[in-house]
């Protein structure tokens, strides 16, 4: 099994109340791949520019990840540049750089076509139909989005929503996209748009999944070292899509379909806390199967009322 | 089994996107008590102006509550006004008049000295100490405060801390106590400050109890309505003090210990819930058992993997 991911591939300049880190590997699609190969085969769909250190795709090549995707074009790559506040909450936006993420223009090869499990990460929501069309009848698709899209780009982007299983966007997103600032009023309006599972991620306070079966939260692992927030949510999405896509048994059987979209949420939170304990992707790039699992443990212990 | 508390009761003028309630009941020891009034007898320290509406005290009666410690003053009740905005947050404080409450000097009866459970509101700090001073030997004491008495009132704050049992605040308090950003770093030096045990409320996102067991997190429950989020803080120490001094073996069985904390914490915040979903205590003194116990299973649920 494997799971297909298209989003961008960066180099983010980020600065934190606890450091900074200048043009260090960022993305929504390499944090995504690197969690998710935590669980299964990944694939990435991305552009970047001349510029583009060559370490970092033979990081991804020594995790087993699949970078014949990553297309070079001429130009520079993808760059972010933020600052984050003492609160760790929404990082102002120093400078974006589109570059070659400009004309950014997946073509998607016969194999990738055939992948049951995609993940559309935070892209242009004509260029996640632009994929979307391309794949040959996928399993599960999951999308993200941001408020510049629900702000710009709105009727795409309700036709993306519309043709996903899963939609993952933040709790601010969640309630501009739906216009309700309680989060059960706006989660029951977002899956009226179309979605069978809307995840609202909230950052250090967790996760929600709505699905006609109810509501499942998850709290985010109260961490002693917080350096950088970038990419946590990207990282539970490649958590929960890995998850999912690591057996193909998962999210088909109906019996056991919520547990194991259950376990996904919590196999996203665990990720997503080792991501924000360094800058860029070091930490997420160094994991151990067994670190993984000590945190789950640790996880699961965290809501046990016994 | 019995639990004492002293705080406010209070008149209170609020303004939510969702309407308005004018002089309306209102203070710490009014949401505390209705809460453990689920549980368990509860007594009332407090003071309360000429203009204080007799219905108010009727009401206390008929929920089983003990008024005989609400002090009846010349002057005008303890008002607050307040504004809350379209997230439902901090509110804006509009005016406070303590009146009454100004020269509010608590004097315990010897009935009131003996209680076991003591719930300290959110008042001046050495009001705090001077009812604790005038305890004999409770089995289980906790205290609220708030970023004033933080700011103002550090020293006799830091006294109450090391001498109660739990301490009850809310996220932005203990990183204003700690001067940590991070919440567990925060928790850390808070219980170095004393208490056995710290509960950190964080409003519609849970809460966490902190000991040296561990960690343990409670969501809160997601709601379809919300009318007015004033007083849930206290009603959470409400449920939570109300469960564990309805039976005098919970919080002394060491095998159940961090259990039945476990449960306190959950029944907090089921009884939170309630109180938000109208203005004033309006839902929480028509509140049935059986609204409580239905509330509790769908609470169970959030969090459960199976």
């Amino acid at each position: 099994m494997s799971v297909l991911v298209v989003g961008s591939v960066a180099l983010d300049t980020v600065e934190t109340p606890f450091g900074n880190a200048d043009s260090v590997l960022g993305g929504s699609a390499s944090y995504f791949s690197l969690a998710a190969s935590t669980f299964t085969d990944v694939h990435i769909v991305a552009v970047v520019g001349e510029d583009f250190p060559k370490k970092h795709l033979d990081m991804f090549d020594s995790k087993g990840i699949d970078t014949g995707g990553i297309v070079k074009e001429k130009g520079e790559t993808f760059r972010w540049q933020g600052k984050y506040g003492y609160d760790l909450g929404d990082p102002k936006t120093l400078d974006t750089r589109l570059n070659v993420f400009e004309t950014f223009d997946p073509e998607l090869s016969d194999e990738y076509r055939n992948i049951d499990h995609v993940f559309l990460a935070n892209i242009d929501p004509s260029l996640q139909l632009k994929v979307l069309d391309q794949m040959n009848s996928p399993k599960l698709v999951a999308c993200d989005t941001m408020n510049f899209w629900i702000e710009n780009k709105l009727s795409e982007l309700k036709e993306i929503i519309s043709r996903v299983n899963i939609l993952m966007i933040n709790d601010s997103e969640a309630r501009e996209l739906s216009g309700e600032p309680l989060i059960t009023n706006a989660a029951r309006k977002i899956m009226n748009m179309g979605p069978e599972r809307l995840i609202v991620k909230r950052g250090e306070y967790g996760a929600l999944m709505f699905s006609d079966e109810g509501i499942f939260f998850a709290p985010s692992y109260p961490l002693e070292k917080v350096f950088d927030p970038t990419g946590a949510g990207d990282t539970f999405a490649g958590g929960f899509m890995g998850f999912i896509s690591s057996d193909q048994t998962i999210g088909t059987d109906k019996q056991n379909l919520e547990k194991d979209f259950k376990k996904a949420v919590v196999y996203g939170s665990v990720l997503a806390s080792f991501t924000v304990e360094d800058f860029s992707v070091n930490r997420l790039s160094e994991l151990k199967n067994h670190e993984v699992d000590t945190r789950l443990q640790a996880f699961m212990k965290l809501s046990n009322m016994d």
